[in-house]
C-alpha cells in the first residue's frame, strides 16, 4: 500500500525516489499523484515527506490537486541553462535535475528511479547526471522487485472499491456482448449477420465493446482479445478483425479495461461457443473448468502464488496436456501462468510463474487473477476462464465480479 | 520518414537501434511494427536490414504481421539464465540482451536506445549490460534530436492520409458538441441543463466527447481540455469536471484523439462563448484570431518554425500582452509556443520554441499545429485557436481539416 512506501524506502536504503513522466498511463506517477493532466513531470519524494512535483507551469493547478508540493519548471531558466550546457538539452536536463534534488535538500545519496516514459531521453539525461552529480546514485530496479511495484502489490479499501467498480462495468459489457451475439440472425452457413445481412466480424464486435466501455465510463488502452477458431488457440492473439462469427467455434473473450484517464484495471475472460459445441471443444472446456474450480477451492491466504501454478500444471499433466513443468516454452497445452496481480498495471505483482520468488504470496490486500487455459491452435481450439479475486484483510478470498460460466451460448430465436 | 532511418543511422554512426516495450502507446515501437498486440518486446534493427523483433511466444503471430523477423523470447531459457545470473532478473535480462545482439550478428558497436516503457527495469538491465558487454555501447538521445523523432518528423502520404482521417473524426465530434450545447434548454440563471433539468457539467460534456470518439473509431488516451471561465485562462487546465456550462463564459475546447490502438493523432482547438460574449472577451478573441490569420498567411515551406513563434510574440507584444520575448515564464498573456509537430506523438518535432534549433523547419512532409492563444486567468478569460497543417511535397501548406471560427455560438430555440 502507498502507506508502505516510507518503510520500503528504508528497507531499500533509498534517500529518495524519483518518478518521471506523465500522470496518465504511467502507473508510478498515477499512484503518487492520483492522475490528472500532468505531462513530463519530475516527482521527488524523500522518506517521511509527501513529495514535490516539478511540472510544466501551465499544469500547476492540475498538479496541485495531487496534494504534493508543486514547483513549476519555469523556476529553472531553460534558455540560460541550455547555454551553460553548450546547447546540449540532455546535459541541461541533468543540470536541472541536480538543482531539483538540491531544492529538495538532497546533494548526496541513493535514489530509486521509476516511471513509464521515454527511455532514450532518460538515459541521455542520466548519462550526463552521473558526471555532474556523482554523489547522487540513481538506480533502476528489476520489475519483479521494484519498490513501487512492491508498494502497489497490496491495495487499500479505496483501491479495491475502484477495481470492483471496474468489475461491474466489465461484466456488464460482457453481458451486452453475449446478448448481442445470441440475438443475431444466422445465415444458412451458420454465420452471424448484421442488420444489413452482411457477416458480423470480430472488428464489429470489438467496436461495440469499445463503445459500451466508453458509455460506462471506462478506458480501453490495451484493446481486448476476441479470438475465434484457430486464433482462440493462440493465447495472446487479439483476434483477426475480418474473421466472421460462426456457430460452433470456440471464442476466447478476454477483456481488461481500466478507469477513465488510466486508473485501475479489471481482467476477465470467458470462452464461448455459439449455438452448440463439438464434443472435443466441450471436453476441453470441462477440463479447464474443473481445474479452475480446483484452484479456487484451494486458495488460501499467504500461500506463494506459484503453488497454484504448480497445481494447475500437475492437474493438466494428469489429463495428458503439455505444460511448463515438462516443456520450457510449450506451443500447445497449458502455456502460460495461472494468474497475476492487477491494479494500476494490468499485470503486476504478485507473479505466479514457477520461477517467481516465494514472497509473491496471496497476502491480505492482494488483488489477482486466476486464469487457467488450454490451447490447441492446429485444432482451432482454445479455452481460458479468468476472474479477478481479492484477499480481504480478514484472509477471506473474494471474487470481485460474478458472471456465469456457460460455454455454449444458446441462440435466441428472434 | 521511415525510409530515412538507414541514412540517419549512418549520420549518427549507429551500428543498430534497439527499441523496447509494447507496440501500443509507444511511438517508436508502433512506428517500426505498425502496432498490434505485442507487449514487452525488443526490436533490433541494423542499417539496411528490416529488423528482428523478440517477443513473447504467445504474441508471435501478432508480431509476424509487422513484416519483421520474429524470434520468440522462449528461445532464451529464462529459468537457466536466471540461475546463471544468480537469481537477479536484471542481470538475466542483460545476459539475454547480449545474446539477442549476438543473434543479430552484433558483438560490438554503438546502439541507439528508443521506446516509451518502464525506465526502472530498463536502467537496471542497462547497468548490468555495461559490465557484461562493454564492447556494445547503448546510448540515449535527447528528445529534441532523437534519431527516431527525426525520422518521424516528415510523413509519407499514407501517414498524412491517416492524420487527415483523424481530422475528419475530430471535427465531426467538435460539430456534435457544438450542436449539443446550442440546442440545450437554459435555466433562468443562464446555466445549460440536461434532460432531467439538472445543470450540464464539464464531466457530462466530456463523457459525450468520449462516446462520440469511440463511436467514430478513435482513441482518446490523453483526454481533452474543456475548460470554462477561470479554467479557460490556464492553458493546460483540462477543466473542472463539476463546473456548470453557462452562457457568456469563454470555453477553451482542445481535443487531440488518436487512431484506435494508439496510432496517429490530430490536434484541434476552438474557443467558444455560448449565446453572447462580453466585449472584453470578444476583443481578446479578435486579437488572437487576427494573429492566427497573420501567421497562416505568412507560412512558407522550409522556414524555421520558431520564426513564427517570434512573429506571434511580437504581434501580441504590440497589443500590450506579456510574452516569452520579455518574460521567461509568463503566467498571463501569451505563455506557450505557437505550435508543434504531430504524428504518433501528440507533440513531436518540429518544435517552435524560441530556443528550438534552426533545423526545426517546415520542411515538406512536416505535419504541425498553429495555436496562438492569450490567457488571463484572474479575469476568467482564455482564448486559443488551433488547426493542424501539412507541408505538401510541392511546398504548399494545407490545413488538414476545416472547421468554422465562430466565437459566439448562437443558442437555437427549441
Amino acid at each position: 500500500m502507498k502507506s508502505d512506501l516510507d518503510i520500503l524506502m528504508q528497507q531499500y536504503a533509498l534517500d529518495a525516489i524519483l518518478v518521471l513522466g506523465s500522470a496518465t498511463h504511467n502507473p508510478p506517477m498515477y499512484y503518487l499523484t492520483g492522475g490528472g493532466h500532468i505531462s513530463n513531470a519530475f516527482l521527488i519524494k524523500k522518506p517521511g515527506e509527501t513529495g514535490v512535483i516539478f511540472c510544466n507551469d501551465m499544469e500547476r493547478e492540475e498538479a496541485a490537486r495531487s496534494g504534493l508540493e508543486v514547483i513549476p519548471l519555469g523556476k529553472y531558466p531553460w534558455q540560460e541553462m541550455l547555454q551553460q550546457a553548450g546547447g546540449d538539452s540532455a546535459r541541461m536536463a541533468a543540470m536541472r535535475l541536480k538543482q531539483m534534488f538540491a531544492d529538495c535538500g538532497l546533494t548526496r545519496g541513493k535514489v530509486g528511479l521509476y516511471g513509464h516514459t521515454d527511455v532514450s531521453s532518460t538515459l541521455a539525461m542520466l548519462t550526463h547526471f552521473r558526471q555532474l552529480a556523482p554523489e547522487i546514485e540513481i538506480i533502476g530496479e528489476p520489475r519483479d522487485r521494484s519498490l513501487v511495484m512492491l508498494a502497489m502489490e497490496t491495495k487499500d479499501e479505496d483501491e479495491v472499491a475502484r477495481i470492483r467498480q471496474m468489475g461491474r462495468i466489465t461484466t456488464e459489457v460482457v453481458r451486452r456482448v453475449a446478448d448481442d451475439l445470441t440475438t443475431r440472425p444466422i445465415r444458412d452457413d451458420q454465420v452471424l449477420v448484421k442488420e444489413d445481412g452482411t457477416p458480423l466480424t470480430v472488428a464489429d464486435v470489438k467496436s461495440r465493446i469499445k463503445l459500451w466501455l466508453a458509455e460506462l465510463g471506462a478506458d480501453n488502452p490495451e484493446g481486448c482479445i476476441f479470438a475465434i477458431g484457430r486464433d482462440a488457440g493462440i493465447p495472446h492473439s487479439a483476434g483477426t478483425p475480418t474473421d466472421w462469427i460462426r456457430l460452433g467455434q470456440t471464442i476466447v473473450f478476454d477483456i481488461y479495461p481500466c478507469e477513465a484517464g488510466g486508473g485501475y484495471y479489471y481482467d476477465f475472460t470467458r470462452t464461448w461457443s455459439l449455438g452448440y459445441a463439438s464434443p472435443q471443444a466441450q471436453a476441453l472446456y470441462d477440463q479447464v473448468k474443473s481445474v479452475y474450480e480446483r484452484v479456487i477451492a484451494s486458495l488460501r491466504v499467504n500461500t506463494p502464488f506459484k503453488e497454484y501454478q504448480r497445481l494447475v500444471c500437475e492437474e493438466f499433466e494428469k489429463m495428458g496436456h503439455p505444460t511448463l513443468l515438462t516443456v520450457s516454452a510449450p506451443l500447445e497445452g497449458y502455456v502460460h501462468s495461472v494468474g497475476h496481480g492487477l491494479g494500476l498495471n494490468v499485470h503486476e505483482r504478485p507473479w505466479s510463474g514457477l520461477t517467481a520468488e516465494e514472497e509473491n504470496r496471496l497476502r491480505p490486500g492482494v488483488v489477482f487473477t486466476i486464469e487457467p487455459g488450454l490451447y490447441y491452435p492446429d485444432q482451432g481450439l482454445g479455452v481460458r476462464i479468468e476472474d479477478t479475486y481479492w484477499v480481504r484483510p480478514d484472509g477471506v478470498i473474494e471474487k470481485l465480479a460474478d458472471y456465469p460460466y456457460d460455454f455454449v451460448l444458446q441462440m435466441k430465436q428472434s
